[in-house]
């Protein structure tokens, strides 16, 4: 098999409370660590400025980094409703600013990405920051212990880029279909 | 009182399902009908092409109608957290379309919709889709019927957009509804 190309993965890990990134440069199968950060969204008081904030940061992060991909974590289980509602809001916002790119996105169940990160679906957050570290070769000071969950979605993303739980990409529409893979076009 | 001046309002009902929309033209207290439209999401098997589709769709229709403010619903109750989440995305990306452009947007809880179309906060969406015909002067043929929504929440936020609640968020009441409704009130 063809080892992949070189690719930038973007990991968001939005949240209504703190917006947390982690980019990874990944050449063939080595993910080497390229940028964290955390969005403190808390003092926002206006549901919708934080959702602005989401966008405009996402947005710059695409054109500081230019992402191959974005990975994004799915949370599955518990809160109520209208937390759900307000952080589906908040991802969506994110989601949205790298679709406007047509990024490719590739989500992944928190399971997967303890799994991917400790080999334990049923890790604890302590692992996955010790491990996130051990594999990146990086120590992670603690203003940024909320990037932490960003780089495992990287990490998991990196490791798992062709079995996702779910995903976006260029190919998801004949149009762009054709328009990447004019080889495969009978005339 | 000066009276407003002209504002072009895009109400948007984004769904996972059916992305609805209505144009309204707000002149003085004037409402008249601009557009309106449904955009069928159903067949989309995967979600993130159901969001690059929403964002695509409001970020054309922005760029067609070149709205002032854009106004949407906000449903607090039922349905389980997953399918929150899942339509709290679809609104997120609906709604960032519009940040991107710094389009101030208002949002309206499905009663104060009801209330400010209807006289009833607890009508039902026949007589919501009765009022807003009548209110706009038109027709509504059955394959819109889902805008119906979109343009209740465009004419709710051209009666409400006066109210001193916040500017992004506002929680209408009946005494601002009153205020914003002379027109409305049997004397």
């Amino acid at each position: 098999m063809a080892e992949p190309k070189d690719k930038i993965v973007l990991g968001i890990d939005p949240g209504t409370q703190i917006l947390g990134f982690g980019v990874i440069h990944l050449s063939g199968r080595r993910c080497t660590y390229v940028d964290m950060g955390v969005v403190n969204l808390k003092n926002e008081k206006d549901h919708f400025v934080t959702l602005r904030k989401i966008t405009k940061e996402v947005t710059a992060l695409i054109e500081k980094h230019k992402p191959d991909e974005m990975a994004i974590e799915a949370p599955f289980y518990g809160k109520n409703a209208q937390v759900m509602l307000k952080l589906g809001r908040a991802q969506g916002a994110a989601i949205s600013a790298a679709l406007m790119r047509d990024i490719p996105i590739f989500e992944y169940s928190p399971r997967t990405v303890k799994l991917a990160v400790t080999g334990s679906g049923a890790a604890s957050k302590e692992q996955v920051a010790v491990l996130v570290q051990r594999l990146l070769g990086i120590d992670m000071p603690q203003e940024y212990a909320d990037a932490t969950d960003a780089l495992a979605i990287s990490l998991c993303h990196c490791y798992n880029r062709e079995s996702p739980d779910g995903k976006y990409s260029r190919n998801s529409s004949w149009e762009s279909f054709v328009k990447n893979n004019p080889q495969k076009i009978i005339r």
